[in-house]
Parts: C-alpha cells; structure tokens; sequence
C-alpha cells in the first residue's frame, strides 16, 4: 500500500531515518536522557527505545525467523499505550528508570538495526514493506516529539541550557500577505494516491464549502503582542468557558516559554534564551489562545477542510496550524484490525485538529492531508495560527 | 425575533411556564431542596432560584421602571455562570447554602411573577419579548435539568426514594424498525422559521452528505445487556483511549443507575427501584458507552447532519441521541453581544451534540435543529442510542 | 463503673441530656439540617440521628428482649466510624442524603426514647449503666460538635445567617492575670474517682515535671490582633514548616470566620455577623496559629501534663485550649474490646491534645483530666491559647 | 561546642567525610544521579550537590575571604528549605534538572573542597569549627538519605539493578534474646558531654518512668511473616484509623520492597532481588505497621524515654526503632538563630521519633540520645520494630 518516498529502496530508506534520529540525540548528555517533567512529554532515552522496540515488535518478532528478543522486559518498558501487545510502566513513570543505561539503549538499536538490515535485503513480503514505512513515519513522529518534549525539559531549567547554537526553531516570517477567496463548491478531502497516510486521512469524501476567505500568512508575535497588552488575558468575553478557567487556573498571561523581563519580552529556544522577533510567526500557542485571539481579531480559524482545499494556494509548513475541527472519524474510516488499529482511531474525541506541519517536523513528513491532533490546552507543540473571516450567510 | 409559541399571548406562556415548574417541584420535601451530590448538578433550591433571578436580571431591571430588586445578595447567590454579571457562589458550592430558605424563594418568586406579569400587561417592547421567551425556554431547560439533577440525588441515596409513583421516565419503546436511507447530496441544516431558537442553530447553512443509512429504532435494553454480557465493558479494544480510562478508573459496567441483584438487572427510576425491560430504550449512557456499544455492532453513530436530515422521517423524542459530532460553530455563527452571548457559544470545545429530546424534556422545547450537549462522560441525562451503518466510500 | 453524676436516678440523667439536645435544634429550619459543607463536620440531621443509633445498637439491641430495629436501613446510615459494626455511608457523602426527612429523625428518636425510657424504668443491668453514660457523654460530644459544625455551615453563607441572637460563645473575658509558678516535683496525671471517664483518661501514672511558670490568662484578641499587625502570618521563622505549607496554600491571615473590612476586624459567631472586642478570648485558632503566636511572643504552649498540674489554680473553660503534646497512650492504657474500643485509641496519632471546654461544651460534660484531641491545622472548634514561659535547665 | 570525634584535625575529618561520599556514589551510571522517583526522596545529583552548598553557603562565604561562588545559580538549585537562604526549586520538581551535569557537580566539590581545605589549614575560629562539624553530619545524614532514596529509585525499576554485589544492608540477625527490665524512677534525658549532637537533643532533663520490660531483641522476618499470615493486614482492629486508610488506599500487604512469587517472599535489596532470611531483623515499615504489629503481639512500642534509658544495656544498630514518641521540643528546648535554626524545631509536628541507627548510617554517626524523626506513614528508611510489655499500673 505504501511507497518509499525518495528513497531508491527500502533499507536505505530505513538507515536514513534511523541515522537522522540519533543525528537529533547527539548534542545530549546522558544526564538528558532521564526526565520527564511533564505527563504528556516522554524522556528521550524513552523516545530512542521505543522507536526501535516498534520494529522489533511488529516486524522482527513476525518475520525474522528465529529471531531472538534483545530484552525480554523491554517489551514492558517501552511499549507506548498498545493495549494489544501486554503491560507496559505506566505512562507518568517512564522517567523514573534509570535503567537500562542510555549505552544499552544504544546497543539495542544496533542490534535491532542489524536484523532490520539483514531483513531488508531479502525480504519483498508486501505486508512487512507496509509495516517498514508505518515504523518509520512512526519514528519521524517520534522525532519531533523528541525536540518538542526535549525543549520542555530544558525550558522548565532555571539554567535555560543549550540545546544546539543558532537551532532556534521558531525563527520563521511570512512570506505572503492578503487572503485567499475560495468560492463555495462540492470539495474533496482525504488522502488520494500512493504515497504514505496514515488510517485517519481515509476514507476520501466529498465536503460542501461555503465560500470563505482564509489569511495567506500566519499571525506573528507582535500581532500577538497587540493582544497582549489589549487585556486579551483578562478579558473573559473572549475565552472559551474551559479556557478562561485554564487561564486562571494556571496564571496565563504569555504562550509558552515567554518572560516579560525588565520590560523585554524573551522566550527560551533551543538555542537558549532571546530576546524575541516580532516578525516571528507566533508559536507555542494552544487551542484556547488560538482561539481567544481569533474572537479578539473578530475573526475565526479555519476548519481542517478549508484548510485542506486551501493549501495548494499557501504556503504552510512552519507552525501547526489549529483548526476549528475536532478530531474525529471521517465518513468510510476504517480502523485497521490488531495493534496497528491503536494507532489513531482511538483518541478520536476531546482533540482539535492541527494541519500542516511545523519547523520541527522531520523531512518528508508532512503533507495537506495529514491530521495532527493534540487537546486544547496543550501548548508545547511548535503550534501557531492562522486564520479566516467570519462567514455572513 | 421569537414567537410565543401555542400560547395566544406572552404573559399567558409566562404563566404557563412558570406554573409548570412549580407543579414539577410539588413532590418535594423541603429537605430535597439542598444538596448538591456532584459538582455537575445543581441544586433544586437552586434551579428555583435561578429560574427566577434571570427574569429579575435581565427583565425587571431594565425594564420595569422602578423595580426594587427583593434581596441584592440573591445575584450573587442564583446568578450561574454569566461573567458579564458579576461574582456569584463557586458553582459546586450550591449545596452549602441552607438559607435562603425554601419559602423564602418562593416569596422571590411570586415577586417577581407579580411584577412580571404587571409588565407583560403593557409592554410590547419587542426586546422584551424577546428575552422572555429566552427566559422561558431556558427555565424549560432548567425543568428538565431539575428531573435528572434530582434523579441523581435520590438515586445515589441508600433509601431509593420515590419522586413519584408511576413517574418513570425511562418506560419508552420503539414504534418502528428497520433503517432509512438518504441519498447524497447537499442538505440544509439549521432554524429556518419564525419560532424560538438557539444562536448555536445558526446559520442556516449547507452540508454534503454522502448516503447512509440510519436507524428508525433506538438500542433497547435487551441489546444493550448482550454488549455487557458479551464482555463489552472489558474489551479495550470497542473503547475509546480516555473511555477506556474511564471505564478502569470509576469501575463502570452498565449504564447510569444499574444494579445487578441476584441475576437480576434494576435500575433506580423517579418511581423508585425497578427490574429493567428488557424492549426499552436503554437510558443513561453517556458518549463512551454509546461509542464502544457501536464499536461492538460494528455500526457507528450518526453525525448531527445525518440526523437532522432525517428527522423527519424518523421518530424521536424518548432519549437524548448522541450523534459522533462535536459541538462546534456553525458556519456564520454569531455570539450577540452581553450576558445573552455566555449562552451556548463559550461552550464550543470538549462537548458532543446529543440531538432530539428525551421524556424529560419540557413541552414545546423540542425541535428537530436543537443542539443539545454534554461533555462525552456524563451518564445522568435521559441519553440513548441511535446507530447509522458504517459506509464505504 | 460510672457515675451518673448530678442526677437522681440514670432515667432522670437520660432524659436531661436527650431534651438538651433537642434544644439546640429548635432554632433551625429543615434547610438547616442537611449540608456537610466539609468533609470534617457532618449535617445536623446525622448528628440527630446518630446519637440516636449508639442507644438502639449499643443497647436496645443487647439489653431489650425482642426490640424491633426501628428501620434496618439506619444503621447503615447513622454509624460513624465504628468498623465492628458493619458498613456505612463514606464520611464526607452525609451530606448527601435528603431521606430520611427530619421528621422521620425525629419520630426516630421518638422511638428509641420510648424504648430506652421502658428500659431504664426497670434495668439495673451494670453494663447497661456504663454503656448508658457512655451514651450520654457521647450525645454529649456531639451536642458541641453540632454548634461548631453548624457554626461552620452558616458562617459559609453570605447572608451570614443568625442561629440564635445573643448567641455569641466567643464572649468571654479573663478574670486572672499573671503567671502560675509549679515547682519541680513527680506528679499524678490521669483520671482518678468514680465519675464517668474515657479510656484514654487512664492509667493514672506518675510523671516528673521540670518547674514551669504557666498563663493564668488567655490570650486575647487585641494581643493576637498585634500578632498579626506585625507580620505574624507572613514570618517564616514563626511557623513549623508544614504549618508555613498551610498559611500559603490556603492564604490564611487571620483566625477563622475573622474579616477585615474598612479597617475594622469583624468575626461570623453564632448570633450574627459582629465587630470584635478586643478583651475577648481569641477562639477558633488551630495549633499552627497558637504554636507560631507563641513563637511571636517568646513563650511556648504548655504540656498537657503542666496543664493538668495548673489546672485547679487557674480559671479555665471558655476554650479549648491546645497543648505542646501529641495524642498519645498514657501508659497502661488499654483499649476496651469490640466497637467501643473504637472509640479514643486508633486516634493516637498526628493528632494534638487539647484540654479544659469550651463555651460550646455541654454542661457537665468537663473536667481536668478531660483530652480532647484535634489534627492540627483544624480551626472550627471555639479553641484558644495559653502560654507557658519557656525554661531554662 | 561541637568536637571531631576521632579524628586528628578538622581537616582530616573533612576529608574522611567528603571521601566517604564518593564512594558511595562510585558504582553509579550517570543515568542513576537524575531521577526523583516519589516526592520524598531526592536525586543522587541533588544529595551530591546540596551537601556542597551547604559548606559554600554558610562557610566559605562568610570566613573565607574574598570566596568567589562557583555559580550564582546553585543557590537556587541545591538549597533545601532554608527559607532564609533565598528561593528554591521546588522540593518534587529536583529529578527535572538535567544540568548542571555530574561533571560539573563534581568540579563544584572539588572547587569547594579546595577552598575548604585552605581555609581548615589556617583558620581556629570556633563558629567556623562548629559550622564544619555541622555540615559534616549533615552530610553523614545525606550519605544515608541517599542509600535510602536510591535504593527507592532502584527498587521501582523492573529490571531490579544492582547498585553493589553483597551490598544488602538488611541482613543483621540478633545476637541477644529476652527482656530488660528496668525499674520505676527519674532518669536524664538528652545529649551531655562534648561530642557532636543536634539541638534537638537538649535540653538534657528529667523524666520519671514507670517499671517497664523492653525486649532485647528486634522483630525478625518469621515473625512479621506469622503476622502476615494471621490477616495482620486485614484485620482494622489492629490498625490505628489513618493507619487502615493508608493500608487500604494503597492496598499494601507487605513491607515495601517484599514481594510474594510462587509461595516465596522475596525482596528487593541493594544487592539484588533476593529470598528473604526470616532469621534477619524485619526492615521498611513504618510506624503504622510497627504499631499493628505491637497490637497483634498484645504488646506496644517503647517511649523514646524508655528506649534512651534502655540503650546501655541492650544491642541497637542495624535499624531505625521506631518510638511511640511524637516528635516534639524537649523542655528548655532553644532554637538557634538564623538558617542553622531551621534545622530541626520546625519539623516538630506530626512526626514520630525513631531511635538508635541503622546499617546505613554513616560510620560515626549515631549516640543514643539521637533523634531521628518521619512522618508515620514513611517505609523507605532502614526501620524496624523492637517491642515493650503492655504495663500494668
């Protein structure tokens, strides 16, 4: 079903992601590897472990004959939320295991390595070229989650510490103003074709649009700055009911890694903490401030389908984008039997769709019909906004 | 912009309304009055009040020239979640007020139904019939939530106290079998009329359809216990991942009120504890419960078009049906400005539409463009469950 | 074992206290009976109700040859803590329970009195005796408990509502001054004589106790109002660390129901909201406040023991008054078997001793080797502080 | 006021102390010095760091002269609670430093122990000898705190890692059997002599005891397991109230690190996962088991009077004892000024006193007049349980 990308063949193809994840993990000291200060970020060494335990577990174990399992407890520790597939430590503790060290995580993934190698260059089983590229879109999800959940490690450190000089991910301007007009019509959304998808992007269907007109640009931070200083925190006529007790609840008053500090605003990146650009396209924003300032601008964000049918006429690809749609099934999804049905369909409810990719996505990774999806209130993600005009019908 | 529905004038639907909530309160003791069992009900003394303050607030005040409030500490302690007008009582702390007393807020209410009815009398401001037929569907709102709020009181209570003999709610079967199928194509969805409506039913907007078919019956109990007994709440795999959390964390195996005795299903209703019927529509699932049980048919629930679309060929109106929409704007929706503007549009994140109308439902409140809804874990409104068939696009 | 104290006879004694009970609740209205507005009070009606139960468990049951239980449902509702005795409704849902109705309570106690008066009229059962006058002190408990919990309930209001005019426990002034000076010396602590006692009233036993010089007076308000002008709340130095945790989490800064408005101390008592005179007794401070207002003053609290030794030189009775001692077993202490052995020893730990009455305590119900316990960070009972100089050895 | 023990010269004691925590930390992987697995426990960096600090903070900045501080920002990092010293991080949010590095912890121990070393070869100032010999059992305190949290950290790892081979601290047997009777009097209390103890050892004073027989032996392995056996963790009557709640909410049946596999208690120990020899002395409970054990055994729990008085007759070493004594200020107790009186006094509330030491207490620092405290509830120290006879007054 699926196609290998730019990649002649699938074992370059899979040394290519794999090299390109620990090219990520290389400015770490071991001590990185360990925390997680959040429940909904995992630690790296967890990251490294479970990207390979996927192969291992799907592939290795069902078409390496005779194969012989690395780690018998591995399994437990770094197994993510496949209920399918046993036990697992529970999701708030991964931070807590020392062990095993970072080095023997290290050998796992050269072990694992070697048998995927082996396998690759007899193998042509339809099935497991399917399994091979799901692993490793998997792992360049997991590759941007590393530097989103990495940045929130070094970000909560008083010692704002460096990830990498001049790896500012946020450092992004438009390169277009104006709207775009789309006139109302019968539209198709979905997935269409032979490159990789994911199970939520099917089935393709038909949406009615009414005509609408999106921004070709993305909002930037004095724009937001703007709304700052217009009381936009304070003001709960233009915060959803949830969002305002979020706000209150956590004394919000700035996106995520901003400090207002002797009348500069700063916000720490991964190269460490500056002062920020106002041409900058906003970033580390949820849902809630999403959506707080598109009520303030009078205005609205898009729906994942006026996004969809926009985005051969913008340029997207810097911030996820929040969209007005929830995350849920389209008309004619299908969840796929086994583990692999896990994937997706099961944490349809509660989310907001996110579309585009952002700065931290991994390289070919990203398409118009691909469904992100995180809950309101999360901040972390390299997540900005764009928005649309209200509609008079 | 509203009209007075079957009532030949505007103080005779005031005196129709008002009546029929004090006729629902009749079986009360005084002590039914006061507590408030979870954070997600409110009080009966406290529907009575409130009901009553919104004439005060938004009526009386502006428009009855002269109008001596009847006590000043009652906004603070019946105003309910409207930012717009002042502090009020933490809204799970309802349940700590004994005073004012029972009677007192009788008085209130015949206060203000004095004043009210002097004001209906002369004025034909059209504003003002506006907000009373405003203040009337939402106490029709509040009637129904007083029967599942006070529900939930008494059933949680060890004694399983009688509301009143013969007062069961959940007694409904279905009319009719068998499934409706619509063709594609594009519908109108949203009011369209002269009647009352909410600003969440606009505008009245166009959505495609693909066909599908739905069902004209509701689940009934008897199919529901075949989900139970076929180990539907312990198979992880028909439930969503935050479902299924919730189904571990609360120990959930049947609906809202269900207690197996002795090989036999009861369940707690307004006329006391009962053995279940098995060819009733089963009652008190929430959107988890309503999801897995889909799951396990291998059907899925309707979208919140599909259902409007067929409504009219369709009976409805014994239970709230969780339709799989979220509860989202419509295309050019517009919040009015003021308090009025807290009504439904501050809602429009982390909720499901539940459509139709249950037996609790007050007369003349239901119309087939309602939008009900409810966070997808509440169990205690009369909910149900319609199915549509998967499709294959 | 026990006495029956100033009465002629133990019916005559029964009787006393039962009436006294009912006299407390005459003031309220049903409302009033219902809310646990904390999970460490409980609602009038289960205070009426439980004193009720201990007689008909503890002594209709054992002692009445075929006594019909009143109703079975009762004893699953009425029990507190006692874990010999079956299940009951969880401590902080007793709020939840609008059924059994007040006059059902009543007509409870009605019948429970009928029985017991029958009873008493021809028993002379020893063991019936001492459980009677467990009974009655018991009820007696709960008699202060009710206006303390109740207390809480009002003072929650903002109508600030009056139990009864005139009613203010917190008026009371001292009528000694100066110091207590006790010689070293071996001292008897511990019950001794033929009245009624608790368990943990004994073994009386020997301690030593180094000279200590000990308050004649209670602190007052004017002091502790200097206290707070001075930063009492917001010096670290001044508070066990776990106490600081309280101050902040809670934002506490002043004593229980106390209020500061256009520069004047006002205080929620019984009769109504009030202005504070500054020569009353400070009440309503727990053990942080006393421990770190004795800091503030260079002084200490003193033990239970030295407050026991002091105890017939110098006035006390108007607050609880709280000790530098933990609730601990005397030695020799023994804990009686089967529920009543519930009823002081699984207590003895993390909590601290109190001594003397309150103005809240029922007449008779006190004396000088009386201890009363509470967790430290409770401020509702109607307690105060005396100090003790600190020594030198 | 304070002597160095047995060693020559101060410096020579600094060294010895400051070696000693090295080796400990010796067989550690850098993973192993990051986590902070439960609140009450601190990362193996932290303990390495802060016991530095303590040194820089209260010695080098204020003798050695011209001292430049190694970071500005360890202040903030390795405080503990010293409110006088400046903010902190908060106490469960150390294991979320993945910086400083180890490395770089080092290099501070070795920048401080430089500076340490000149200032002890020049200076004789009597309140800088007192401060060091503080900080030097201090850091004896975090030698021990840190074998405690580290094996808390290991012993949740599933892989159950070996910090040392034959490293196990549990395994100490009895070497006397029988009771020591000691008879009724006034004995001293408290520290005396010129050795090195903490102010919560003073005053030294006089208590009166009755007759009592404490047990020359410590509970062992076969015995806790009889109690086990005979539904010790199943019966409430044995358990003080919190004491059921805590064993229930926490469904616990054993002490904290056994396990029951095929019919064989195991244990997690700093050696490994291990059988358990029911000969060696029962280790990791807390006061509440100690005290249902003594309840089961119809005995109690010594005093920490009695323990003190005890102690030259009878063998103590291998575990903490826990006391019926809550911790509180011995009479003429007097808190030093500034920071260093933070130490102790203001934990006095809701502790209880352990006494003796354990086998992971520091050489050199245990006497029988120290008074370690924890809270009830806390398994992970070295604790066991030697029992007295019930008394008979």
């Amino acid at each position: 079903m699926f196609q290998t990308q730019p990649f002649s063949n699938s074992l370059e193809y899979f040394i290519s992601v794999r090299r390109y994840t620990e090219s990520l993990f290389k400015p770490l000291l071991i001590e990185d590897y360990i925390p997680q200060t959040a429940f909904f970020i995992s630690p790296p060494k967890w990251h490294l472990g479970h990207t390979t335990w996927f192969f291992e577990e799907f592939i290795l174990k069902n078409y390496y004959l005779g194969y012989k399992v690395f780690d018998n407890k591995f399994n437990f520790i770094f197994n993510s939320y496949y209920n399918n597939v046993g036990q697992r430590v529970a999701r708030h503790k991964r931070g807590d295991l020392t062990r095993p060290s970072v080095e023997k995580v290290y050998q796992y993934r050269q072990y694992v390595d070697k048998h995927m190698e082996k396998l690759l260059n007899k193998s042509e089983d339809n099935k497991l070229q399917d399994l091979l590229v799901l692993g490793l879109n998997h792992e360049q999800q997991h590759q941007e989650l590393f530097l989103t959940d990495f940045k929130y490690i070094l970000g909560k450190n008083p010692l704002f510490p460096v990830y990498k000089k001049d790896f500012d991910l946020t450092n992004q301007k438009n390169t277009e103003q104006g709207y775009l007009l789309v006139p109302e019509g019968n539209y198709e959304i979905g997935h269409i074709g032979k490159g990789f998808f994911y199970d939520n992007e099917l089935s393709r269907h038909r949406v009615f649009l009414h005509a609408f007109e999106i921004s070709k640009s993305m909002i930037i931070n004095d724009e937001y700055i703007n709304f700052i200083n217009d009381d936009g925190y304070k003001r709960f006529d233009l915060w959803l009911d949830e969002a305002w007790v979020w706000v209150n609840e956590n004394n919000i008053s700035a996106p995520l890694y901003w400090q207002h500090v002797d009348g500069v605003w700063q916000h720490y990146t991964l190269a460490g903490l500056n002062p920020i650009d106002g041409q900058n396209m906003v970033c580390h924003v949820n849902y809630y401030e999403a959506a707080a300032f598109a009520e303030w601008k009078n205005m609205r964000l898009p729906t994942e389908y006026e996004w969809e049918v926009s985005s051969k006429s913008i340029n997207w690809g810097s911030r996820w984008e929040w969209t007005s749609s929830a995350y849920l099934p389209y008309p004619g999804f299908k969840k796929p039997p086994g583990a692999v049905g896990e994937y997706n369909g099961k944490f349809m409810v509660n989310q907001m769709v996110l579309r585009g990719a952002s700065s931290a996505t991994s390289p070919n990774h990203s398409r118009n019909t691909y469904r992100n999806f995180f809950h309101p209130h999360f901040q972390w993600q390299y997540s900005g906004i764009r928005l649309a005009k209200k509609q008079i019908l």
